[in-house]
């Protein structure tokens, strides 16, 4: 599952593998960055070549980008824009599915909260993929999380008496708190 | 000149050739269309795929895009966006140069005013190009608007003595009238 969190100065790009159990594992994680003195035409070509590069290197069977909404900075907003369309396109591009989450939906199957903040979302990322710490760089911990919201929301669903680690019996929670 | 106007359903692709004197040539004007009930990554894989092959054929040097603004409808507005990412995208990937500009920018430059509505613009571009009707479809006629624009903007001044034809009249007197 690769989680896009779209930006065109820095651009969130995790993979987590998550098993029929839901348990999941961290794959890859890391920021596509575009120099932002650079022609938009060309920050552009490298955020789709970076994309690229993280689907050729992991293989993943369906693209998460979340969805990005217009009521903020005007300017920022259309850069935002620009490169989850870029994001979709590279998934189109290669045959992948894509699907789209707003930062609500994510915080909510992540954290059971809807507008939690970013830190509470870092810790349940590290929390459900076992990590000692929240993933660096923060940017992309987004970019997991919304991997893993994906995940879960398509995923199989699986009885609270078959959750076993404490990542799954968070994430039980989690998914059960956002369900209220 | 390539020019975008950006739509995710109907996105209009204008090439016209433009001399060292201003005068222009329609060279190519279409639509590139997606399928609305499709799923997005479809969608702007298709608009890319249209652009590319328009690039194929023509060959231009420059590519200029309609800058999308955040005011309008939302959710038009997000996919506007992200198809103008794939049209420049597409440029930058081909090493072109790719320009954004206005509608008001547009307008101002084609007809000298930059509150100018469609039809003015539609009939200001038949001029300028010698064709007897506007050209068809009508939506492509902001793409060749958007080219005309940008050949205009960045080209040389040409002195009024020097312009022969109407269509070289018109421009000039449009750019006296948008430089007021």
């Amino acid at each position: 599952m690769l989680g896009i969190d779209p930006g065109l100065t820095r651009c969130g790009i995790g993979v987590v593998d998550v098993a029929s159990d839901r348990s999941a594992t961290l794959v890859h994680v890391g920021v596509v960055r575009s120099d932002p003195t650079a022609a938009i035409e060309t920050r552009l070509a490298t955020i789709a070549s970076g994309i690229r590069a993280v689907i050729d290197a992991h293989a993943p069977a369906v693209v998460a980008v979340e969805r990005v909404f217009a009521q903020h900075n005007r300017q920022t907003v259309m850069g935002t824009a620009q490169a989850s369309g870029i994001a979709l396109l590279v998934a189109g591009e290669r045959g992948l599915p894509a699907a789209t989450h707003t930062p609500t939906e994510v915080k909510a199957a992540i954290t059971g909260y809807g507008a939690a903040d970013k830190r509470q979302v870092q810790a349940m990322v590290a929390r459900i993929l076992r990590l000692d710490e929240p993933p660096k760089p923060a940017d992309a911990a987004d970019a997991l999380a919304l991997a893993l919201c994906h995940a879960w929301r398509r995923g199989p669903t699986v009885g609270t008496a078959a959750v076993a680690t404490p990542a799954q019996r968070a994430w039980a929670e989690a998914e059960r708190l956002a369900r209220r």
